[in-house]
This record gives structure tokens, sequence and C-alpha cells, in this order.
């Protein structure tokens, strides 16, 4: 099963919170055990798994990226966002959740973020859900 | 199927190998084809596969995330911990193995290594199997 | 259903597109809707989706990342690929692929390389593909 989300980004760069969509996903699945893929089909934004509950956490995790890969720095790619290329090869396309007991397995301090690295964007994530048998 | 592990850390921050009590969980399962997907449950804690042969290996990737984001450099987040938060980001939260003729499909020099950014620390390690059809 | 795809590098470091190798599996398999998961058996390569369409794209990444991680950097690891254990680290060992109406989700701008960080040499690639049920 694959269900597709419309994200919109407002910034430049942006980790956007999407734990309550995925959720809900999985929960309309109505499957007991198994596992969800959340998978982003795009080259300048990636998919992380870090602390909700401070959302300085997630913009601290954005300036150390921005200064490993900095938006205005030098590169060959001539279309000006190579930057967020380097920064969605650092974070990745995807994260594999297991479900449990029909919810995500995630921890007490888990969400689960759109990396956005060259917005603001319309953005779609792809959620895939399987069964145990 | 999913498993627990408990996992003590004993440094601030360390790679520990947990290859062997990941595949007892394998063979324990009994499927001989399928795939395991190792989760963390945790934000400032990471999985990752690399060299088991020689310690020095994951004592370098160690070092290197620490110049990548210094325990001790400025940031937003009032806990201390923000360090450790993008370690985890930059190294993941899950690792996803196929399994073949009942065995994990590791490398010869592959192995399975828990990444703890903020210990000592108890953790958890989720281990899930899936076995193909 | 796991097949091996063998791969010849040719850089000592170089991200190789094997976009084309893996749908052709996925296609033979058969499967309209499943997953699909690459993993790298090797501890100084990595696999990574990002753009394939303007080459300069995996250039700026091998680039940053060699600044990330310099091969003529300071390491504890006496092989002298040290630096290509972090790169590996970074990027990942595998890539998970959602497989709808037969064929890899991949966005439009999205292709799947390996990523060599102390070649040339002779590697493998593990391609798994699950159906649903």
């Amino acid at each position: 099963m694959i269900q597709k989300l419309d994200i919109k980004t407002r910034e430049q760069a942006e980790f956007q919170e999407i734990t309550l969509k995925v959720r809900e996903i999985v929960r309309d699945s109505g499957v007991e055990n198994g596992v969800c893929v959340v998978y982003i089909p795009h080259t300048t934004a990636g998919i992380m798994i870090n602390e909700h509950a401070d959302p300085d956490v997630v913009n601290d995790i954005l300036n150390r990226l921005e200064e490993m890969a900095p938006r205005r720095g030098e590169y060959r790619h001539s279309e000006g966002n190579a930057a967020a290329h380097i920064k969605a090869a650092l974070i990745g396309s995807s994260v594999t959740l297991p479900i449990t007991y029909g919810e995500l397995a995630l921890g007490t301090w888990q969400g689960i973020f759109f990396g956005e690295f060259d917005g603001p964007r319309n953005r779609q994530v792809l959620v895939r859900i399987s069964a145990d048998k």
C-alpha cells in the first residue's frame, strides 16, 4: 500500500515535521505489525528522524548542514543549488520504521522531518506500508 | 517479528558493535530469505554498518564526526547535547539488510555498530525480521 | 528475491550510476507493488540517490565529502583508507525504494549511484525485491 503526501515548504531551508500525517496513514492502513518506508522522490530534499520536542534541535542540524555545504560555496553545478543536493545526500532519501501494535515504533522524543534544502516548493512524500504475514 | 535489544553504553561517545546479537536474532527467527531492519528509537544515537576488523576505523569515524559537530560548539538547543542530535542525523536511525540462506548478507569486513553520541546510557535497539513469501 | 550486480569502478573515488541495472532487475522480477532494497556489502563504498541529469551534481557531492574527510588527513587506521570508511558512513550502505506499477518510484531527477571511495576495484551490489501480499 502506498500513499502520497503533499507538502508545502515555506523557507529556503527547513525541517518540517510530518509525524502526524505519517501516523494517520499507518492507522488508516489497519496494519498491526509491519514496516513503514517514507520515501522522498526529490534530489534537493531529504527525510530524517530526530527530536521533535524542541524546535531548536532541527534548527541546529540545519545550521550545521549549512556550514558543511554552504549555499553560496563554490560548486560546478550551475543551477545554484549544489549545496542542496549535498545536504540531501548527507540526510538521505528514505527512513524505514517498524510498525508494532498498529503504531509506528517511534521513540518518545522522535519525530519524522521532511528536510527542504532548496525551497520554498511544493513537494511530495511517498509512504509505503507493508504488513507482516 | 520484532525483538528488542538492551544496550549499555560506557562512553560519552562510542560505536558499540552489535553484529553478534543481531545475527543471533536472525538465526533464532528461522527466516531463510527476507529482510532485517535494525531501528534506533533514540535521537542522540544512531546505527551504522562499517568495518569491524580494526577498531581504529570506527574511532576515526567518531573523531571526524566530532570535528563536524563539536560537542562544545555553539548551538541553540539548551540541553547541551545538540552535537549528539547532529551526529545522529548524519549517521541515521536505521539500517536495512537482506537475509539470504538464513544469514545477514553482511560483507566480509562489515559489522553493525550502535552509535552512542550522548552517553553513557541504557539504550534500546529494535530488530525487525520479515520473511519473503 | 535477491540478485547480485557486479560493478567495476575506474577511479579512486567516483559515483557510478546503476539506475538502469536496478530498474532491469525490478522489471524482470515482475513485481507490481513492493519494495526494493539496494545493499552494498563493502565498508569503503556506499549507495546514494541523487540527481542524474547533470554529472556535476555528484562530482560536487564527491568534492564536498573529500573536504569533510580528506584522503590524506590524519587518522589512526593504518591502511590508508580511513577517509573512505568515513565517507561510506556518511553516505550509507543501503537505499530503500518503493515499487509501484512495476517500476521503481524514482522522482524525475533521481538516479541510484554506487559510491566508490577506495577504488578502483571490483565491487558487488545486492538488489533485493519483495512483493506486497
